[in-house]
């Protein structure tokens, strides 16, 4: 089994406090910026890999996608999501995601949101994802930046009244495991450097479309006041890439 | 006139210091990466932009590139390039980067190493060579990593016995002039994030072949201990773009 921290009814419980879990989308601060990646939906078959609670499914739907499958490893996650799903063309499958196996061609845009930097193997979901497309097929993912997660401490170095001096990268290129605290639990994440994730897709065979390091909007920095040291780092690392229209 | 330390005399006799001045591209740590992102260059027409002693036109040379022109700011410079180069198909050209104008296809290779994070409008910048490129022609670039400019002062985050606990990030987000010294001298850059450099090559209609973040290879570290740190951030982004070979 791969790493599962859903099924622990303590850190479950803890995921569900998050705003983007109970609210959905819109109280993701890079959902703007992942939806400017996503490819028209409308008719599409998508695929999300990763799926929690299926906002992202639903989502597809909303955008009138043809249908949606989300993949997850959690029990949890799924019964929570087909607990809010009324969708018969959204249909949701248990497996981790290192372990998807997908019919050539069978979808036509792939998500990912926030999932693959706790997949160790991210080439073989590349080489999976690029098989499971068809031409012209889209994937759109968003990975915790690798300046986010060189640290296993993964936070900013403080000064001596507290304050966010600054935030520290170290070990850059060491590509291997990071223990860190999620939501007061020990969680592994797999550190990669922005050239690998990069390489690797194209490695795959996939064109560079964009990338997308977001940062908060100003409405955000408006609201939410300590949304300002967003703009100090990047958080998140989005890549929008795609497979070829034409026979390669 | 944009910006031109090199024609200080005492930053440029500095400069001559280095041993990737004296000695050339062997002395240069990303240069085996850099290299490995070139196309082949045999029979192709070469532009350097930003070509300080001329090493890399005399390197295309050397590979039997049709011909070579190095583009450089500094007189100071092209002088001692002028003065190391005995080949005709090899030329410079005084000129400031965000100056150049290029004739339509007149190259079928453009590189620019260490230069552009000088350099203000790097969108320019790219559109000039893409449009200076023939189809299926190559750009590939080197600039100081996102990493690595995030902050004026571009330097570790020490401890009280001097010892480099981390490399400080700050401001990530705020892409404009950085203040820094370079070789006892005030010198101007740009930050740009990583998104902003690889999207703007995509604007410009360049396709991204391949990203670099290179490191020291084994044999640097044995031979230079201090390269030890340079495993800890990335100080160069590498760019290899380039231009359909069929017309878009």
């Amino acid at each position: 089994m791969k790493q599962n921290k859903y099924d622990d009814p303590a850190f479950f419980a803890a995921y569900g406090q998050m705003s983007r879990s109970a609210v959905g989308l819109d109280a993701a601060g890079e959902w703007p910026a992942l939806r400017a990646l996503l490819p028209e939906l409308r008719g599409k078959r998508v695929l999300d890999l990763g799926c929690g609670y299926g906002w992202h499914c639903r989502y597809a739907r909303e955008q009138q996608a043809l249908s949606a499958l989300g993949v997850d490893i959690s029990e949890s996650m799924l019964a929570k999501a087909r607990e809010m799903t009324d969708d018969p063309a959204i249909s949701y499958r248990r497996q981790a995601i290192e372990d998807i196996e997908l019919d050539e061609g069978a979808y036509d845009a792939a998500l990912s949101s926030l999932a693959l930097h706790y997949v160790e193997r991210f080439d073989a979901v590349c080489r999976q994802v690029y098989r499971g497309l068809a031409p012209g097929g889209s994937f759109v993912l968003s990975v915790e930046h690798p300046i986010f997660t060189s640290r296993d401490e993964q936070d900013w170095h403080y000064g001596p009244q507290g304050e966010r001096l600054h935030w520290p990268v170290d070990g850059y290129q060491d590509e291997s495991v990071r223990r860190t605290r999620f939501l007061g639990h020990e969680v592994v994440k797999y550190h990669r450097t922005a050239s690998t994730y990069v390489n690797t897709l194209l490695d795959a065979g996939f064109r560079i479309d964009r990338l997308s390091e977001p940062q908060p909007t100003p409405e955000m920095l408006a609201s939410v006041p300590e949304m300002k040291d967003e703009t100090r780092r990047p958080i998140f690392l989005l890549i929008a890439a795609s497979k070829s229209a034409s026979n390669q």
